[in-house]
């Protein structure tokens, strides 16, 4: 099958190769014929050999772990989907009795895999994965239009979904960053809760995004933000919840000062740091909160959402030989939402 | 009536000064005899100057905010508590009718008084409070007794609370400084959930008083301190919660360090910062929690505790008059548990 | 002024008598220049003596106990609304110093009073309540518009709210009874979460309301309702979560039999009897949960999402004087949503 | 290997039978060598037909689903247990991959088996069950001395952790039943809150127990029981929660009456009818919460509170070939505590 591999760490390109297709070999495993395949900063990153230190895997491998399609085949123990079911692929394989996977939290599974991480991915014809991670989509949903879910989705999605459950009607949310994981992060509150949801970003396309999405106020990320957005409060009261999907340029200073008393900082983006005294901590009583990529559970939570319609994602299809096309115009800035890799049978 | 009054900041003594009662002037006035008042960290500071700026309060005026006594008089909307009760009194004077005070968050109250800091407080025979502040004691508690329980007791218990919340047998949480607060945290916890409990601090005795008090493990506070917390975990696994007393001298970036994936590090001591990459706080799916003083909710469950025995507090009464000397013993470490002062009739 | 009183049970009319005004007497009173006040199911069963054994009020008194208006009047406390502000007033007059206060839950106030069933309510020009009952209301709402959220609107609310926090995307819920409390309930859970909302009614108008309201699916309420509801479910599942705004007529034989393991029935109206095998309770692990009026939080939050349009009330005026008039509209079902009486000048 | 079957429903007795011993034959299988195995009520409902029904299992099987042992042999898939591992063994053979195991409820496994009821079980040698049920031991527990903790010990666990969430110290629990489950409810109570327990029972022996166990108060169930229970709190107050272990002979009628306003009654036992009229759920907004048996999680956590010593259980052994006398012993009412059955090697 055609599958696009790295061959060198700081290669800023992908080889297309002929490689053998992946194939059932235990019980669990199923091998799902790609429909789309989302590129994610995060390929960038294991290109650039950010990775290599903390996963190490062995080249040429396959990236790709924004995931959909249909099943191929299946394992002799898997029971839950059936060849030829449509499927959105949890980007972790869990293995279902660690303490994390029988908490729901598949992320901290502590046996687990990252297919186009650590191992072979979804830039390809046939992916393996198992059958934990295969979720059926509902009849509405197409794979290649909802593969950036798998990861990307979820991630914004999870941040949301905490932040709301302590958002009431009257209660205010700042969104930093609206792009990518942002603009799905702005749809999830909205439909989550009632709670107002300003929009923060340096990019006017991105505020405009957001506001035609539900954004209630925009605001430019300047160096008057944290002003701004508490001047939508009385007497410049701060705001219950900030999730921040940029974590670095000033947003881990900012993002806490927006709050008020007993609010809490949501941080999904990284890159800068959190550094704030701790008497500032204490007399606000603020809260930071760590966010990962979603579980099962809240990926099939999104696929609900977005097979209602309440979630949407903009996505620009690339025939998977021309990824390194999708790659330049990613690097570029020149991709509206995001690049899905969409293999020929 | 005889009053502990600061006459300059930065003055390392009080005043005993001869001044005039207070009285009842608004209907839900309270005014309490004073049975014991805890003297705290924060009286040394406010005595520093580090408040002026602040709260600008015009001096002389009398310290003192951990108190408890009996009442003396009611103004006339006064219903729920009478002339001749035993009360604890909540630190913080709150409206009863803002946002914070609806929730049930004293603390938040967008109008409160804190007597002791921005006014005068109960380094004196008498005090005004106000009815929303006083709390009866139950029959097996005396005002001497427990008049730390107002401001340290309460801020131990809630972020005791909090923790415990997460809590399930099986897990752990560490408590760094098992001294004022921390000796209470400790008991807080036990009373609260059975995670197994791991005693941090750098005194022996500190470490034996929590020891004797319920907790599973007591280990120093030294260079290996991480290390030696995650031991306890199978595969050098981290714990669901720490509980940091102290805040500075290296706990804030320890604290964080013991954590497993998903778990909580809670602030209740501060001088430090908490300063953590944006990547370890999303990678770990870390929380961070900062702890004000609890609420009067929290203070009538720790009166529970303390009536069942199930949170002791060790105290060295003296005389107001000799409130210098506990002053001095205090800066000098002298006192175990918590100086209260007991004016004479 | 003027005002609609009862003067003996079991009158079907009130009398339009003049009665001197309402004055300030304790310093926490305000006095409210009624703008609306709606009429509830409740007056008329005040009327039918329903209530005397319970609360005996004292006749002639003023009905009325949903009202809205603007405060005329402040006691010498009072410091969170002003003369001239447009308000909603909670139904219950509660301490502010009882456990259920504290605890923000205004409806356990275990010393309130309820201001048109247990003395002179709205039902006329001017209205005695307390400052802890007022709620000040955003600029996009008026008086006469909002008054029946006071009890009816706030009931639904909080129903709807206990109901949202345990639904996710992809849950289901039934609410069954569309009507006037059922209308609210609706449009309530599609603010507070995005699960499927399944309408139930044996009127096909209170259908269509339902599902102009947003409801995605309705269901007749026949002998079939319990298999129609389960059909929406794969294998005939059951659902998440059940309100019964009826509470007769057999609805809270069905209301329990569509549900899932684990799902949760809400009892809002009543009339009949929950009556219900141990056995089943526990095989299907289900839940039975109560409801009373909502909080003053709870009322500040329906107002939010009334002024962001997400919830809307129908309404029709009737001046004062033609009280009887809405009273028998009322009773023969001809009144499209909500009576409220608006008192001349 | 030999093992305790039913022939017959409606025999009183079971038959030592020589059968073969179960293999593997899913990857997953795993085969205990049994080390103890309990006997419960629902083995004697078995017995008399009543479940025939509902699973019509095909006779002759062998029952018994409170089962410990040692791993004796493990599919090829299996990697979270060994070869001589200790393991208590959940009852429920669960998926792993339905909606109710993904959120951590096993109990609602779609695809669920029971061994012991819906096929063989554990009054045998070797039992046949799955990796997923399987929970290592801690060192200091024995297999004989906690195989009643995995159906009873968690059924009674579930419920106290469910009612616990919900009391703070100076709440009150009445444990209707303090027998089998009710002691094991009575010591989970004590070791995941701080509220008062009032015990109630028929027999003094069972109160004896209880407050030996740590309840703070003991009713005995007369027919002012209710009563004497409201007698503890404030004017005669109702308590926070009411967990009922018996489910019948009047405790479903006395139960919900001993609630407060806001209360929880925890409906664990069965035979009886929860009958309520809806008016009285409404005006004390009272919850009606049914309650399963608990998940594998729960089953972890309820071991880490045995192995800490704050749950202890009281067993009488009987060799696996004595079974018939167990269940006489227990028909007669003779045993303390519950019976376990151990297979001689």
């Amino acid at each position: 099958m055609k599958a696009a591999r790295l061959h060198a760490y700081s290669d800023d390109h992908l080889h297309i190769d002929e490689v053998e297709e992946p194939g059932v070999r235990d019980p669990h495993d199923v091998i799902v014929r790609v429909g789309g395949a989302g590129l994610c900063r995060t390929d960038l990153h294991i290109m650039e050999g950010i990775w290599e230190p903390i996963v190490g895997t062995e080249l040429p491998y396959i990236l790709g772990h924004e995931n959909a399609g249909w099943v191929e085949e299946v394992g002799s123990s898997v029971t839950s989907v059936a060849v030829g079911d449509a499927v959105v692929v949890h980007p972790v394989v869990s293995c279902g009795v660690c303490r994390g996977c029988r908490r729901g939290e598949d992320m901290y599974c502590s046996n687990s895999a990252f297919p186009g991480l650590t191992g072979d991915g979804g830039f390809a014809q046939y992916l393996k994965t198992s059958e934990r991670s295969c979720l059926k989509l509902p009849p509405e949903l197409e794979p290649a239009d909802v593969a950036p879910y798998a990861d990307a989705g979820i991630t914004a999605y999870r941040a949301a979904k905490k932040a709301a459950a302590g958002l009431t009607p009257g209660s205010r949310c700042v969104v930093i960053g609206t792009g990518g994981l942002g603009h799905i992060g702005v749809q999830s509150l909205k439909a989550l809760c009632s709670a107002e949801v300003i929009a923060v970003d340096t990019s006017a396309a991105a505020l405009e995004l957001a506001a035609s999405l539900g954004a209630d106020h925009v605001v430019p990320a300047d160096e008057n933000v944290v002003e701004a957005v508490r001047a939508f409060g009385e007497d410049d009261g701060g705001v219950e919840a900030v999730i921040d999907f940029v974590g670095e340029h000033g947003t881990t200073d900012q993002g806490p000062k927006m709050l008020a008393q007993g609010g809490t900082y949501f941080v999904v983006g990284y890159g800068g740091r959190v550094n704030i005294p701790a008497i500032d901590l204490i007399f606000n009583e603020i809260n930071v909160v760590g966010n990962l990529v979603g579980s099962y559970t809240e990926l099939a939570e999104l696929m609900s959402l977005a097979a209602a319609g309440k979630v949407e994602l903009t996505t620009r299809a690339y025939p998977l030989e021309r990824i390194n096309e999708a790659i330049d115009d990613f690097q570029a800035g020149n991709i509206q939402g995001r690049a899905v890799l969409v293999p020929g049978q």
